[in-house]
């Protein structure tokens, strides 16, 4: 439920607000902190997510179209499902738009919006449908089944673990960029940043194996793996050339003005995910990125340069990138 | 999930955008069109609604406090639950507002949901903060549990049915006109208007009667009995004197120059229940108000006078009440 990026201080709202939420109780698994509430029903952990997407925040209108934007809006939800091994079975969707909506961009809107659900064998199940005074609004909430005690959480990264990814990281990044700049430089970017694939199959291959812990790549790698580690009491190096790039990375970066380690390690809405696992079945993992390795707490986040230096990292957590989408 | 008044049209545009979606399938029992969608899991149907509050639409900050909004956002919801005769059990939120938006507000309105969620035994374990550009907006997906098969549809009237509710209607409307109008002439008003309480109890108390059609009443009287007789393939006839009417109805509608028929039969989010049963079982709900009955599709929706002569209903359904909350 930390799906888009957030806003600066946006996670110490969220920590404020929610420190005296349960986390466990009776038949509540997994409340507030990851990427869904898990609670047990019968014989299965079902997960639910919850995001709202608010027009000139998350969207902007003029950069996309109905139709793909109303794939990205349940893409997104089931990001968080995919980011705990479970199988998305019902959607439910609240939205508000001004007097002045057309019906075909409505209907265009709903005709994305089944599209991947139909591809991920989703059922929506209803709805409300509102008026809005200025920005519409959407709002999806996503259940998802998962086999008892199988969910899988940030909390169980182990020192010496090995980190994984699942693709490269910054494409999103680069495309939003270029949308803001109006530079078309690479359509294929702006695509990904657009229409993001959500990898809820991966997600259940992951659930399959021995694997630790799982997050989604949303906000960033920097700021999605400190998730992990304040979850897990942990630390991580990250190795700089490890991690997969985007190709044309630098001189994209060089064109749109912006750093290649900030658009890599926090640029955002990759939908990529993340993962934990024991090294020794490193065998088992080929043929995704092994970026890092999990270290102790008192060693924190570092990122590694071949040349053994460390990558000063003031962005981590949130940057100005996401300001104005 | 018809929660919360609608505006002209919106009944129109759900139904354009959702003539498609399912209504069953597998162990969705039932999809959008009643107050929850129901899907079975395990030996259990649970209930899913899901409803978005926009300031300025559907409430304005001035005339309530940060604690009731909270209070109110969550009831509304609860309130599709007890229209199932469901127990809520989980709750998520989503939330977006301004930047400027103080610390202390949204403490306080996380007090008051937090306080109806204790008072109704949910448990709120997830949810979504945002920036909004300018007005806040929240969403509030509950879910609820009810006996595998018991869950009290829309669809289940059947002619010869008393028609009940559960309390006097218009109350919440009078509130609503007193704050429009800025003539607080009843604070017990304007207090429903703001602190609506869900009639969970009686839902599950009705869920083991043997009635045949449940349904909450937010959008007013006439609209919510009308998505009873359409979704039941009946009509009804309403016998004005026995629906039980605010204390000081004919006064305060003089005062604030409102219809008292609108008020009573349109005014809505009254947050009673209605509900139809057998005639012959009449002796077991003497405790609420027999306003009705259940007549065929032919008759259409009236409401009948003491002196036989049908009201005028230009206002069914929806009306120009609710365009500025």
């Amino acid at each position: 439920m930390t799906q888009k990026k957030k806003m600066p201080g946006e996670f110490q709202l969220i920590d404020t607000l929610t420190q005296k939420w349960p986390h466990h109780q009776n038949n509540l698994r997994q409340g507030v902190g990851d990427d869904c509430a898990v609670v047990r029903i019968g014989r299965k952990d079902w997960l639910i997510t919850t995001d709202m997407l608010v027009e000139s925040i998350h969207f902007q209108k003029k950069w996309t179209s109905a139709y793909l934007l109303g794939r990205k809006i349940l893409s997104v939800n089931l990001s968080d499902i995919a980011a705990m091994g479970g199988t998305p079975r019902y959607a439910v969707i609240a939205a508000a738009f001004p007097q002045k909506t057309k019906l075909t961009f409505l209907k265009d809107l709903y005709r994305g919006l089944h599209a991947v659900a139909r591809e991920h064998n989703v059922l929506l199940v209803g709805g409300d449908t509102n008026r809005s005074p200025q920005k519409m609004v959407f709002n999806i909430t996503v259940f998802g089944e998962v086999m008892r005690g199988a969910p899988l959480l940030r909390s169980r990264a182990k020192i010496g673990d090995d980190i994984y990814i699942t693709g490269p990281l910054g494409r999103s990044a680069l495309g939003l960029k270029m949308l803001q700049k109006g530079k078309r430089l690479k359509k294929e970017y702006i695509q990904i940043h657009l229409n993001p694939q959500p990898k809820v199959q991966i997600g259940l291959q992951l659930s399959r194996q021995k694997i630790n812990a799982l997050i989604d790549l949303s906000d960033g790698l920097l700021s999605d793996l400190s998730h992990i580690l304040k979850a897990s009491g942990v630390g991580a190096d990250l190795f700089w050339e490890k991690i997969p790039k985007p190709t044309g990375l630098l001189s994209l970066c060089q064109r749109l003005k912006i750093s290649p380690e900030q658009t890599v390690l926090a640029g955002g809405e990759d939908y990529e995910l993340l993962f934990t696992a024991p090294s020794r079945d490193r065998s088992r993992f080929k043929k995704f990125w092994h970026i890092g390795k999990i270290s102790s707490k008192n060693n924190g986040l570092r990122v590694i340069t071949p040349q053994k230096k460390l990558l000063q990292l003031p962005y981590l957590g949130y940057n100005h990138f996401s300001k104005k989408p």
